[in-house]
C-alpha cells in the first residue's frame, strides 16, 4: 500500500495510533498547533513545520524567499490560534553540492522574518544529505496564546458566517514565498470580534474548509460568488491551489455586520470576506471542491 | 565555498550570524538543548533532532529502529542536561514510492521509545518528497529539568576528572539504532554526583569532548588506555566513528573516588570510566583524533 493509495488524511490517522500522545488536557493532533498549559493564563503553542526543495519552492527561488516562507507558515499557524511567535529551533538538510552562500541567503530570509513578525532562534541542527536529495528545512516554534483569546477550530455552531481574509488562489506566482502572516488580524480579531473557529488555509479552501467544518461538527454552505479570487487566477485556483495563507474564521451572525465594518476601518488594504455559513451537521453542501493533497 | 570546505562548527557559526536569537538568559545556541525560564523552579528545554535515509540510517534498517532512534537521540540530549522528555512533534518526509507499512513500523518505534522512556506526541507533519529523496524524520521535542538539577557543558573546572559512561566505538554494528537514552542515569548522577559539565557523545570523543572543553575555558588530558573500547572496535573507532550516545561529563577530583563505587552499587550493567581531566585552558592536549564533522 502506498501513501498515494489511502491519502492525506487516513496515512496521518493511521500513523498516530502507533504513539502515545501527550497528556494536553487541551489540544492535540487536530488543531494549527498543539497548546500545552502554563502558568498565569498563559497557554504555549507548540507547532512544527516542513519545506523540501521541489515541493514547497524549486531550486531557482531567491534564498531569502525561502528562508522567509519556512519561519512564516509556522507564524499563520500561530495567527489561526490567536496566538503570537516566541521560540524557534531551524534543522536544514543539506545536499552535498550545496553552497554556502545560498544557506547564507536562507538564514538572511529566516532572519527577516523573525525581525518582521518577533521571535528568536534558540536552538537548530544542520545535517548533510545524501546525493541527489533535494534541501528541507524543517522548523519547530513555540508560541504563546493568553487563555481567553485562545481560538480553536471546533468552536463553530450552526448559523456562524464563514469569512476569509485576502484573495485565494494563483500563489505559486509568488505570493506562497513571500505572503504575510496574519498575526495582526488574527490579535485584533481575538481582542475585538473573537472568532468561533479558526485556521490558516494552508491547503486550499477545498481541503482546509472541510476539516474546519469537521472539526466543529458543522456542514457548509458557500457561495461561489463570494469567493475573493486572486488576480489572474480563478474560482478553481481559489479552491484548490493552496498556500494562500490567510485566516478563514467563522463568527455569529450577528456580529458579522459590525466586524465588516470595523475591518474596513482596521485593514483597509486587506480584503475580508464572507463566503458563507455553517449548517448542521450531513447537511447539503452546495460547493466542494478538493484542495492539495500532499500524497495525491 | 561549499560546506565541506569550511566544516560543520564554522557553517553554524555562520549562519547563526544571519538570524536575531531567542531572549533567553539561560542557554540557546551551543549546549544540548536551549533552556526557557517557566514557573517554580522548572525550566523548559527545547531540542530538535533529524535522520536521514542514507545518513543517519540505512534503507533496510528495521523501521522499528529508525523510529527507535530518532526519539532516542533528542531524549540522549535532555539526559545530558539532567532533564526529562515531555512533548514531542514528529515531522516526516515521505518518499514517492514509499509503503505505508514502512511508515507504521517507523510510527511503531518512535512509540516504543515514547512508552519506554515517557513522553508523548503532541503534533507533526507529513510531507512527501520527489521521487529519488530519501526518507527523513525531524523531531522536535519539550523537555522539563528542575532548576538545581540542570547541568551546563560550561561548568567544567581545570583538575575536574572527566568521565564516560558505557562503552565507545563501532556503533555503525547496531547500536546507533537502538541505545538506551541514559535518562536513568544523568537523573541519578544530577540528584546524588552534579557533574560540572555534561553533554551526551553524539559525534564521537574527538569532536565532542573538544567542544565540551571549549564551553568550559578548559583544555583537557585524556590517557588512551583508560578509554573503554566496544568489543569489536578499536581505538581510533572509539575516537572517531560517533554515535555513542553515552554520557560525557566532568566531577571535581575530590568527589571521583566516591562516585566510582557508588556508580558500581547502581548500575552495575553499564560502565563508569574515568578517562582523563579538564586542564588550564590551552595547555598541551595529549591525544585528540577528530570525530564525525557532517561535512567532511
Amino acid at each position: 500500500m502506498k501513501p498515494a493509495e489511502i491519502g492525506e488524511d487516513a496515512l496521518i490517522r493511521q500513523l498516530l495510533q502507533q504513539v502515545p500522545h501527550a497528556p494536553v488536557a487541551e489540544g492535540g493532533p487536530g488543531d494549527d498547533c498543539a497548546v500545552v498549559p502554563l502558568s498565569g493564563g498563559v497557554l504555549q503553542l507548540l507547532k512544527t513545520d516542513a519545506l523540501v526543495e521541489g515541493i514547497h519552492f524549486d531550486g531557482a527561488a531567491a534564498p531569502e524567499r525561502i528562508g522567509w516562507k519556512a519561519i512564516a507558515r509556522v507564524m499563520s499557524d500561530f495567527a489561526a490560534m490567536g496566538g503570537k511567535p516566541d521560540r524557534f529551533l531551524v534543522t536544514i538538510g543539506i545536499p552535498a553540492d550545496e553552497c554556502v552562500a545560498r544557506l547564507e541567503g536562507i538564514y538572511r530570509g529566516i532572519g527577516n522574518c523573525l525581525r518582521t513578525f518577533g521571535g528568536g532562534l534558540a536552538g537548530g541542527e544542520t545535517t548533510s544529505l545524501p546525493a541527489g536529495n533535494g534541501l528541507f528545512i524543517s522548523v519547530a516554534a513555540t508560541g504563546t496564546v493568553v487563555r481567553s483569546r485562545l481560538v480553536w477550530r471546533s468552536g463553530g455552531k450552526p448559523g456562524d458566517v464563514i469569512f476569509v481574509t485576502g484573495t485565494l488562489g494563483g500563489s505559486l506566482r509568488g505570493k506562497h514565498l513571500d505572503f504575510t502572516p496574519r498575526l495582526a488580524e488574527a490579535a485584533w480579531l481575538v481582542e475585538n470580534f473573537k472568532p468561533s473557529a479558526m485556521m490558516d488555509l494552508s491547503d486550499g479552501l477545498g481541503s482546509d474548509l472541510p476539516r474546519l467544518a469537521a472539526m466543529s461538527s458543522c456542514g457548509y454552505e458557500i457561495e461561489d460568488r463570494n469567493i475573493p479570487v486572486s488576480d489572474g487566477s480563478d474560482l478553481d485556483g481559489a479552491w484548490c491551489d493552496g498556500e494562500d495563507f490567510e485566516l478563514l474564521f467563522t463568527i455569529s451572525p450577528g456580529s458579522a455586520a459590525a466586524l465588516q465594518a470595523a475591518w474596513g476601518e482596521n485593514f483597509p488594504q486587506l480584503a475580508l470576506s464572507a463566503i458563507g455559513n455553517f449548517t448542521e451537521p450531513l447537511a447539503g453542501i452546495s460547493a466542494h471542491r478538493d484542495g492539495w493533497d500532499h500524497f495525491r
